[in-house]
């Protein structure tokens, strides 16, 4: 029986979650001003992406292509930014966020540019609802093998 | 015959070729700030990481495991940064990056954070020495099966 990895404090506050994929939790970052997913692998005592075992980072290389390919079919953004950063969470998290040209941050990456704007409660649960229904159709939820 | 694939300029201009790894080619960017690695996968027309076809993901996830534990045997970093951002340079590239905690820009990310400073002719040849003794140990270099 594996221990149940929780997901870092840090990280909740800032996100919420979508729900579990094979490996990772989905969640989404409160940040209206981009469609900006974070993938929390659940392993534990997982901090830089080297930490992750080979095929544990294969998982998660997929992961990361579903989720951009999701993005991309819903928002069809100029550039998906892949980066698994960490300095002040340190529970290993890897941000896919859709970029526009027209975006507030563009071509700058989306860290400390802007004030945060958080999602209304209406808005939120169309990005929530746009998302689970794209990824859904892609791989599911709930399914994790381990 | 495969068509041998170019380094954008934008890329070779700021970084330093160290040479061919199984899937990508290794640079190191030009700031001494932080040993920082950039992996190019030598794939035509790549952007984004999704992009990659899942064999490819998994190559690459393989480099960047390598060359991250590289910089941890070197230099006992307090945490590694990887990422894929390229909203300038549209050539799909990866940076991995030894953070420390008194770096010039911690915790914050590295881009647009501080002047750059570019290695001095000793200090640059140093650093890649150290980097290429340490990569070759591990997978070694031109060893190129496509």
């Amino acid at each position: 029986m594996t221990q149940p990895v929780e997901i870092h404090p840090g990280l909740l506050k800032d996100c919420h979650d979508i729900g579990p994929l094979k490996l990772s939790r989905l969640l989404l970052m409160d940040e209206a001003a981009w469609p900006w997913l974070v993938l929390v692998p659940l392993r534990p005592n997982k901090v830089d992406f080297d930490d992750l075992d080979p095929m544990d980072s294969y998982r998660v290389s997929d992961e990361i292509r579903e989720c951009s390919m999701a993005l991309k079919r819903l928002y069809s953004p100029a550039k998906i930014n892949v980066a698994a950063l960490g300095n002040s969470v340190p529970q290993l998290h890897i941000h896919i966020i859709a970029r526009f040209t027209d975006d507030p941050a563009w071509p700058r990456p989306v860290w400390g540019v802007t004030e945060k704007r958080r999602y209304g409660e209406a808005e939120l649960r169309h990005r929530i609802e746009q998302i689970e229904h794209e990824i859904h159709s892609t791989f599911g939820f709930g399914d994790r093998p381990g």
